[in-house]
């Protein structure tokens, strides 16, 4: 028996803009750092000691990690990164601003991209400033590996092999593993271990900074379909405001520039 | 060629009350933060984009790293930790007021205990709270591999491993590596680097934050004796500063408790 813990990044600043992220590195908010905390939190009350931490390569995911182990005094662990932990690529849309996407394209077309299981937004651009081809943090990658769109069946199919590869040998190995990542990458994971539909998962939403624990069998399926979130009062909570939140534009929108000031690109390739 | 970039932590907090420290696994102070900052700056000023980062694992060098990567925009890069660069055990010392201990044991003894190559002070009980036999980072390592106590030269032997079979490597694979560490594993890496002798090492200082740089033929051996720091003048005032500070008890121990209201010991094997 194996346990797993899937922590989903905190509230970051193009969040709390509403824009459309993605592959965009964009850093936590203050409030994302104090939902990190309150994670970490949630694990030392919980008992649960992370043997090693998986993340992704976006800063809002590594800092929602560093955040939550230094509460629970675990900063010390092995770590892991990986870009097959990243975020939905979310094409031509990152950086646009929700609720302007909404009303130029309209609510039908709005919900396909944000919540269809097969259907990507438009690709970005090579040229596009928010395009990924040259960030140096994917050096390593060839040029047709590097997403210019995702829907979320895309992002099952990069992020098997690295369950399969790397998380499954830390679990066989005893370990607890602690994974720090993004809404989409997260129910791409649970998709797989609770072998959810491609309909079903439409409606699946998790929420920000609150620890989901799976206690796995010795085939790494759950023992308990959906795991079991360390606040589980608060999860509930997240979860129906996140499904209200696709019903109006919220107000924090309103009147907004399209980007922020800075708008983070990650280092370029030389 | 190969870049190797060492980076000691900035400020503790026990280094701020005049307190040993050793493998106690105190927390950067305010002072200590900011000059990981600066460390971070130094880096993207000098355009050194390390590829890969080494840590001990204790968080004031893991929290100056992630402090700098963050700062360089790199917290994406791979990361390894391990106890092989910890600082010296300072043994039976550890949590001491150093300036209690110098009036204690007179200057000669106390100054053996801080700066002989081949002199460790007296070993800590395994009982003691700050003890690291029960600490659950070190878990993994058989009893006889903890230290109780550690001179300079122990410090090397435990270094040079990890140095070989892990830095090397990646040093070979054409990466560029920074190392954040302590002030005596770095001094014990700059020994070997440089090979300098027993007597010369007890003079030889590494500043806090400031970048050291060591351009290394293909035999791992340095183009330039000492390497270079990013700030050189910052770095010449920090050494002269440490030379003058064994000289007399700074001011700020003066009438100060012999350990802080809250004791980092580490979280305890079950």
């Amino acid at each position: 028996m194996a346990t797993l813990v899937l922590l989903r990044h905190g509230e970051s600043v193009w969040n709390a803009e509403g824009l459309f992220t993605g592959w965009v590195d964009v850093d936590l908010s203050t409030k994302g750092e104090g939902e990190a905390t309150k994670g970490g939190d949630l694990l030392l009350d919980a008992d649960i000691t992370p043997d090693v931490v998986h993340t992704s390569l976006l800063k809002r995911a590594i800092r929602t990690a560093n955040i939550a182990l230094d509460v629970a005094d675990l900063l010390w662990i092995p770590v892991r990164r990986s870009w097959r932990l990243n975020e939905r690529h979310y094409g031509a849309l990152q950086g646009k601003n929700k609720a302007q996407t909404r009303e130029e394209f309209g609510e039908k077309q709005f919900m396909v991209w944000r919540r269809s299981y097969d259907t990507p937004p438009p690709p970005i651009k090579d040229d596009d400033p928010l395009s990924q081809v040259s960030d140096l943090r994917y050096a390593g990658l060839p040029s047709e590996l590097i997403p210019r769109t995702e829907c979320l069946a895309d992002v099952v199919d990069r992020l098997l092999p690295y369950w399969y590869d790397s998380i499954v040998p830390d679990l066989a190995a005893g370990r607890t593993v602690l994974v720090a990542a993004h809404g989409n990458s997260l129910r791409a994971m649970v998709k797989h271990l609770d072998d959810v539909s491609d309909e079903e998962i439409v409606g699946l939403n998790i929420p920000t900074g609150i620890p989901l624990v799976y206690e796995l069998d010795d085939d790494f399926a759950p023992l308990k379909r959906g795991g079991e979130y360390l606040d589980p009062a608060a999860a509930k909570a997240a979860i129906e405001a996140v499904k209200n939140q696709g019903a109006a534009a919220p107000a924090a929108d309103t009147g907004k520039a399209a980007k922020p000031a800075k708008t983070p690109r990650g280092r370029k390739k030389k």
